[in-house]
């Protein structure tokens, strides 16, 4: 794909996202560009109606490289992943509702439905501050470490992937998963999918066309 | 009714049950054709849009019998339940929130307003795995016996009736009363319908009419 | 007013309860005409979409007066209510989600906001059946007795008034409250006014100005 | 800023809140004129679609001083704020459905999101009753003290700031948080922010830039 293409791409997951309620006006999404620079959506924009001008391209410290605009505060979170983690081309901090009130109560996240098996168990950052600076980057890079997904205590969720559309897609499934857990936890304690239950959906659900489906119904509702 | 009225009737029941959300992205329905091929939309069709063109026809196999695109790896639901139950002539494969979580949580499914009593209560398939073999249609078929309904953990739920109108408003009602059994749950533990009060409602809900009345009711809120 | 402003009325307050979710497809109003007969919608109007033409009068043994389309077979509910009491002008029976919830597990209804206290308390009839049939209705009207509502176990409510206007406010009141006394409960035990308190309430909402700004307010949602 | 723009921003404020459902159809703002002297909506005015020609200006016991329609029953509120709180410059008394809740049920207001840190605690005038006499609104006065906001019981909420614009931000992240707190005391117990938490949030979000980022947030969603 080329950077235009790229830079297409992720603003349209952001949208997205943003139109599920899953962004708000804060959050942020960016995609690889090299070992040490990455595209995101700046500070200022407009999630829910994102384009490719919202988008710039910073180095691992922050400063930009292309484009104007003042990258997130909390570019942090995304820096440090990269840094750490050659194999991720792209990453998502979202805020969303339920995966974040599982947070607040300190309840685990588990896998109850079949699409939240994609991310199993997700580890807990176990501080609500903002991912504001270098030391806080790397304190979630660390949580993380070889995973796919970190939630940050009362505040939202990170999540990884090999390129845009599949870390799209599992920001949605990790919500969703949510979604329904704390539901279920409302009127009783959530049946969880065992190891080789989440294996048998992990093999099955995680191919290109499925989380290209995804992609496709989102896009559909926007 | 002709081959071409029965299409359209199951396109237009999946897409309104599409609009409720009882069916997301991936649910189907199928109409029996004969005793060996039944019509069913295609995997890859868009629920919520959905045409007579998106339906397909396929022995009890899986193999197509018209049309070019694949039916649903779960197909087996459909073939393996019209095997075994010649009084069947629609089968819905629906994700319905509110009865889903009550499974997720092993709360028995129960009667609890008036046209919840058409379905009774409803047996479980005690595994959130895809019924994508035709052993796991077998047992489901085997768990829905005579009946009109079977709950799937953590997954979803299969309606079966007489004709395509029937079908869709069962499927209604399940999700209905489930949402009403959850809701309740919240509060409470909510008042079953007795069985004299459940044969009651079957005797007077039960009637073309009021099930066609269901239909236009939904039919206006596309 | 003339008959055709009653019936203009009467349609306008159904369709309003419709658009708010407190009737669904099978509720209905009336209006009484005079000692032996009422304007009530047929029941097979759409309740969303109400005219004029929609309102049939029927006599208090539900026999047709004006018009041709068949009243509702709960008409029981307001010919039995207007025999016994001559203050009655008006009658609407609702299905309200939350009010009915309350009933299924049998929390009794309590004035929790100042709108609830026009209400006040209200008694239950302890039976899911429809009400249709003459010793039903006989129920009904007794249980209501001298006051402003009933409630149906895991069925629907009951509101009569002096006028159209005021019996949509109250019919509406009544699930605004209910809906709160629910929400409230599902994190704790909410406040009950107390009797001094619902007393001034009633004094100071129950004017004519207050009941119109009601009826102002959903008419500017439909 | 002239009297017609802060008259214009009063009006605006008033009305997103409306659209955002914290004020209802007899919820009020205002905004202090001098010493003696406030603009405020009028009680018949509509909420959700409010123009500059809705502000009234009252002096501090009610009379009015421009505009021809009545101020609300509760203009008291506001008075007897700007009667001893001299830094205040704009007052909202909004009726908040979370956060009204919080108080049926007797659970304190607790900050548990980053937004919620800049109202802190907030006490809780413990009564139902509207504040339409001068001691009641002396009474709502007397528990605000110097703070930022007071909560009704089983009524809603009064907020004040330095300027419309803030005044709106708060009123807003007030309900934001006790939205999150009633939805996370569903499924357990919120984690509640510890003082130097609130005071780290207190320092880098009570910004103008950032409370104009809410306001055109809310904006972008009319």
């Amino acid at each position: 794909m080329s950077p235009d293409e790229i830079r297409q791409q992720l603003a349209d997951a952001i949208r997205m996202l943003a139109h599920a309620e899953i962004v708000d006006h804060s959050g942020h999404g960016s995609a690889r560009r090299d070992d040490r620079s990455f595209y995101i959506n700046s500070a200022a924009s407009v999630r829910g109606a994102l384009t490719i001008g919202d988008i710039v391209t910073v180095d691992l410290d922050g400063t930009l490289v292309e484009g104007s605009a003042r990258p997130p505060f909390e570019f942090h979170i995304h820096s440090e992943i990269y840094r750490v983690r050659p194999d991720v081309q792209a990453v998502m901090h979202t805020h969303p509702r339920w995966s974040t009130l599982l947070t607040m109560v300190g309840a685990p996240y588990k896998p109850v439905f079949a699409q939240g098996a994609l991310l199993g168990e997700i580890p807990l950052v176990d501080s609500p501050m903002s991912v504001n600076t270098r030391p806080m980057g790397e304190r979630v890079a660390a949580t993380l470490a070889g995973g796919t997904a970190v939630l940050l205590k009362s505040h939202g969720a990170v999540v990884v992937a090999s390129d845009v559309v599949e870390c799209f897609a599992l920001a949605a499934y990790l919500e969703e998963n949510a979604y329904r857990q704390y539901m279920a936890m409302q009127i009783g304690d959530p049946y969880v999918f065992s190891e080789v239950e989440q294996q048998a959906f992990r093999e099955r659900l995680r191919t290109p066309s499925l989380l290209r489906k995804t992609w496709d119904h989102y896009w559909s509702k926007l």
